[in-house]
């Protein structure tokens, strides 16, 4: 049973392993550093020829979900509960992603922090004993997410360097009872909105590293840890901006300097001077592939031992920024280990 | 901690209590039979001058959920975690409403179905032991969603008999241990993704049915229990036509007569005939205010003693529905008790 450490840490003493894994991203995505990391890269964004990039990003989403419920030698009936969102209105890229699997489905939207959401409410629930097997699942597509909160491609709007490209990338785990020398999830923190005026929409790494820095340092005092008894504290997709702003903040409000651990999933999936891609990557996929891929493969190695996983979303919508509104964003929290300890 | 019973639904032994509960409301929802029910009818849509919809609903939303906190004589800081949603654009009804409250935030989105699914997944947290106090809570606003999913007011557009008018409502409840006689949580069923077909937007009520009678149909399979063993069995907003629907559903499909203990809060919220809302109400505030004021009232004064509440939610959105595609719908219970057996 989860007990709570400190005012916002639960600890998941039966310590949930991930017993299935999967990313599946785009074209950019296949050809950026971690390639090779990934399940499978498309060669098209079209994902195979889908008539539209809404039920592109539903396509890739189950294939995420089904490489990763295959990988764990399971079924879709076996799965108890799905816990699943994306940044689409009304997050159509899960519902019509995951409506032939007739999983009972807990929908979720936490924009870009919805893998770290979803890990991290699928753990606490299998730790409960309340779910057996629990899959936990994101998507977004590049095409699909900047006709939406900007502009249609065929626009051919410009950019600032700010901004972040959203990632065509999804990624699924499957969560079970421990088993010995998996990868496994020991606690969360669920993060508080934090929302420190920023207004531009093309700087959601300012606006999301406010949130970042105070659950990062929420779990750091609860715990009575400090940055280095983590190999890496890996942060959504703050991107080149928001990373910065990152470790400013946790120096002078929180006292902590991550800057020898931190990494950031959107400054991970694309080569940043090769791939034209402003300040990182950003959207749901972004880490959710990243962290089923590369950073679970280094946790099964045991390159990577203890990393604390923080992801990040902007709550913001197009109507909001036009509404004058500010950006309020969130992170949550999961504390990922090797799993031998 | 919670077991699982058939292959859907869990039993909570702990019984959480609902220990405080707000239902505010707009003015059409203060003009109809359940009036008096509410903590608060707001004379004007605009909720006390808000520049805009969205912020209306959101302010709505606020209300409910710091009237719910001081109704369960506690104040923000002691929640543990605030489940909610909306029908918004990536749910800012809900991000924009709560941010203030520094509460860390599980953000869902499950159409009109939220209120089930944050109460249902509020209950099994508490259960666990994970929460001490959890807050579910949901919104929605007549004027809001028709510009969103339909055409601006300002429009004047026609709706068919068969459309629901989204409630100007809020519902907040505040979960917590079990506390001897007040209404509690004794059964959840996670519902699955459903989808007939049904195409017309205007006809939620049709699309949603199929999903209720599905969990409806997993929960009395599960428990091996009978209508008869309830006093209610209450769906969210199916309307008219949907409820009709419903009751064929199961009768045909899962061999239950429900038709003597069935309940729908789209119907209860309006008058329908003196209202002009055509099929009834829908929103997810509907049945977040009427199960937050009407059926809590009814459990504590044992007029009521076993509801199976079922939230449904119509997962399209307006791109889907402009991409031709049909409405997959979901439909979570929550068996609601007096709390004194």
């Amino acid at each position: 049973m989860a007990t709570r450490v400190g005012k916002y840490t639960l600890l998941l003493p039966s310590r949930p392993s991930i017993i299935g894994h999967a990313a599946v991203v785009g074209k950019a995505e296949g050809e950026g550093p971690l390639a090779k990391e990934f399940d499978y890269c498309y060669s098209d964004d079209t994902i195979d020829g889908c008539p539209s990039w809404e039920k592109a990003e539903s396509a890739l989403q189950y294939e995420a979900i089904t490489r990763a419920i295959a990988k764990a030698k399971l079924s879709p009936k076996d799965i108890n509960l799905i816990m699943a969102g994306d940044l689409l209105d009304q997050c159509i890229g899960t519902s019509f992603g995951i409506r032939e699997l007739a999983i009972p489905f807990l929908g979720l939207y936490g924009a870009c922090s919805t893998m770290a959401l979803s890990l991290g409410l699928a753990s606490v629930l299998v730790d409960s004993g309340a779910v057996d097997y629990a899959v936990a699942s994101t998507s977004s597509h590049f095409a699909s997410a900047e006709r939406q909160f900007r502009l249609p491609l065929e626009y051919g709007g410009q950019r600032p360097p700010s901004a972040q490209r959203t990632a065509t990338a999804s990624g699924a785990s499957v969560i079970a009872e421990n088993k010995e020398d998996l990868p496994c999830v020991e606690a969360v923190t669920f993060g508080k909105i934090m929302d420190l005026g920023i207004k531009d929409a093309n700087n959601m790494g300012a606006a999301m590293a406010p949130a970042a820095a105070s659950t990062i340092g929420d779990f750091l005092n609860d715990t009575h840890t400090s940055p280095a008894d983590y190999d890496l504290i890996l942060t959504g997709d703050l991107g080149k901006v928001g990373a910065e702003l990152l470790i400013d903040l946790l120096k002078k409000d929180y006292g902590y300097d991550i800057s020898s651990v931190h990494g950031d999933c959107g400054l991970m999936i694309y080569d940043l001077e090769a791939q034209d891609v402003h300040a990182g990557g950003s959207g749901c996929g972004c880490s959710g592939s990243v962290v089923n891929s590369y950073i679970m493969r280094q946790l099964k190695e045991k390159t990577l031992n203890r990393v604390f996983f923080v992801g990040t979303g902007a709550l913001l919508s197009p109507t909001s920024t036009m509404q004058g509104e500010s950006i309020p964003s969130i992170a949550h929290g999961v504390l990922l280990t090797s799993g031998d300890e």
